[in-house]
């Protein structure tokens, strides 16, 4: 067996400079618990003098990072975290080499990962990636292991910790989205340049595409079936939820509905006294069905160097202790693809919020349009803003089918009574 | 490589039976996940002839367990449950037969466990027992596997499903002690005979003992420092908690003190709007703290054949895939004795229910010795049962050590005016 295993790592950003740290710090401890010894001999960032909060070995810096894998590492670590370009190809030409990689990257995994995962097994070498999903959260490896004769049929929580941040500051607080959005990402937990991707639901989606993967034994779907952000909740909405005992949370949810995949990432109004509603903060959680083991839950901090770190480590003990596994638990060849749910006949009932101008009349013209595509109203609040004339209507609706409700909402565009698109929260 | 593993399963009561059936429904899923072949070769219970809920092969139960061993296992699954007798003997002698052995006997494990570890490594087989903590919850490999570099420092949790059943039992339906634990007998969420080792609190902290193990890398400690049960909670216990916004948990904790190891067992107060309280009937949680990855949580169904049956088959997985591991996370070498807290140096807020006669002068009688050993009372409450003379004082006291706080509740047999040994519930 090897004596020592040679580590490189690409990418030396927030998440890579902190592992970098760990492992060295940690050196000792992991040759305790693995038998394994272990040196870290290569890293690469685009700038070499940068000021860093740790200092780096200058001897094994790499200015490109492919020439890393001319190091004779064992294990490269991919911290670069882009869906292509450089990620994707020294991944790639790691696995190829008979390198194992270990990456926090979800964009890879959740667009790349199928094909990843077949040259991984082709070279017997590992992959992986529990870091890419729920932060601290050992999820992955759960799934894989832990629950591993499980039949899973639905897995859902709360993938992204910085739009559950937001939600739960403007609930606390009361204060706008954008002041919000402004503070987080002073605190380090949104993106400062472009928290897009967070904030639409992207980032969880791709965490929902690896959990389905692992949860039900498939290729992952590269479907969207369902993907709406946060961008359009509003103060308002906060104080209705909050009178009728909700709260607001994004979701990331899968399941199998008939034997088809329904994936979806969206706003959801939760009970107060739901597990779910009281996970609030940066905190991440994942709620697993399956049988025989019943309900289980997981939660921990969902982003961060620290809980990142913590799940790159765990990676990195799975191949020192020898662990060589298929990375999405089974052969490739034995994962397929699988259908996709129609969304249109996701049935379910959902909060709708109107802003009108407030004139006689305006009312009517919406029940009477929600009417004509058979929903039907359970509760209606109408609060009116004197000062500018307008009124907010919000419409709990009873059970109804996607397909209806899509048409209605965008049948009340034409309606120059309505100011702006509907917002709308589901039910949970 | 060995291309069809041997399975052996003695005990075929609730647990072992229905494992001895999910592993035949799931051989082929098990082939598929770990490219190995399984079968069981042998069998044992007391009696053969015994109607079962699922059928067994007969040709291959034997009477006598040890006969098992001669039939060519590559692994024995212990399912009788006692913490010596047949259940030491057969696991030692199959690991001293190089058979990896899997069990869910936590009695076993927080006696023996470090001993019976030392020969699995020495032998270099598996001794895996993710069923003995946690049922379902996949908290043993979650610390050594999910989480193996932290620095953990706290671990607690709800860990008796007997209990916490009973005491949400209790709270919900106002029923008393004795009736609810019918109620759970009934349910198979007690022991039918003697539900003792529950109630008492023995069985949680079996679990703490494994559970400090695997989080500080020690020795199991065999020392009982803090161990309290539910026997002594009574309806009235409820309704102050309730009054004071609180609610009545079991918890086992144990966590590192100034580098020495404070294990405890005992009803805690704990908020009721925390996560901990929400935690309700036979569910158990665990909640890590550590660094870097901050705290964690784990729940699932704590007991019963169907989770259990999960954590089993994650330990057969375990050993399929050829992850051959120290038992305890680290080589038995490395794991040395700790030192135990003392628990008299314990500070805490307590709850402290008195049962007096109604006479004048009682009340102040407690207070003056409360006052003697410097407990000083943060709340007091007194209900008059007027139709037998009686009255029950509740004082909450402000931060005391547990060494005044024993010896203060000792000073109390003595008098009279006090009908029974005053009820302690520690504050969380």
């Amino acid at each position: 067996m090897k004596k020592v295993y040679n580590i490189a790592i690409v990418g030396l950003g927030q998440i890579g400079l902190y592992l970098y740290n760990e492992i060295r710090l940690k050196r000792r401890d992991i040759e305790i618990k693995t038998g394994k010894k272990i040196k870290i001999v290569a890293i690469s960032a685009k700038n070499k003098n940068k000021k860093r909060k740790y200092k780096v070995n200058k001897k094994i810096f790499n200015k490109n990072p492919f020439d890393v894998l001319d190091k004779n590492p064992d294990i490269l670590i991919e911290c670069i975290g882009n869906s292509d370009g450089v990620s994707k190809k020294i991944v790639k030409k790691a696995l190829n080499k008979k390198i194992h990689v270990i990456t926090p990257n979800k964009a890879l995994i959740s667009k790349h990962g199928d094909k990843l995962a077949e040259i991984a097994e082709k070279n017997k070498v590992n992959l992986e990636f529990e870091a890419s999903v729920g932060g601290g959260i050992p999820i992955l490896r759960t799934i894989k292991e832990g629950l591993a004769t499980n039949k899973l049929f639905k897995v859902y929580g709360i993938l992204n910790g910085t739009c559950n941040y937001i939600l739960s500051e403007m609930e606390k607080t009361k204060d706008s989205f954008k002041n919000v959005l402004k503070k987080a990402q002073n605190l380090g937990y949104a993106e400062p340049g472009n928290p897009k991707l967070d904030l639409n639901g992207y980032d969880a989606l791709a965490k929902v595409k690896i959990l389905s993967a692992l949860s039900f034994n498939k290729k992952i779907s590269n479907k969207v079936t369902l993907m709406e952000g946060i961008e359009y909740i509003e103060g308002k909405d906060f104080d209705i939820a909050e009178q009728l005992n909700l709260r607001i949370k994004l979701l990331g949810i899968t399941e199998l509905v008939n034997n088809r995949l329904f994936e979806r990432v969206h706003p959801c109004l939760v009970k107060k006294n739901t597990y779910i509603a009281n996970v609030s903060g940066v905190m991440n959680a994942v709620i697993l069905n399956g049988l025989p083991v019943g309900e289980s839950v997981l939660q921990g901090e969902g982003a961060g160097p620290g809980p990142t770190s913590s799940a790159l480590m765990s990676d990195l003990l799975s191949i020192l202790r020898g662990n060589i596994k298929f990375p999405f638990g089974v052969t490739s060849k034995k994962r397929k693809k699988i259908q996709v749910y129609d969304v249109n006949n996701y049935v379910n009932s959902l909060y709708l919020r109107f802003e009108v101008k407030d004139k006689p009349g305006v009312l009517s013209q919406i029940t009477k349009q929600l009417a004509r595509y058979r929903i039907s109203v359970q509760r209606l609040i109408q609060i009116p803003d004197n000062t500018k004339k307008k009124a907010s209507i919000i419409i709990i609706t009873h059970n109804v089918k996607e397909q209806y409700s899509k048409k209605c909402i965008a049948s009340f565009k034409s309606n120059k009574n309505i100011i702006k698109k509907p917002t709308v929260i589901r039910l949970f």
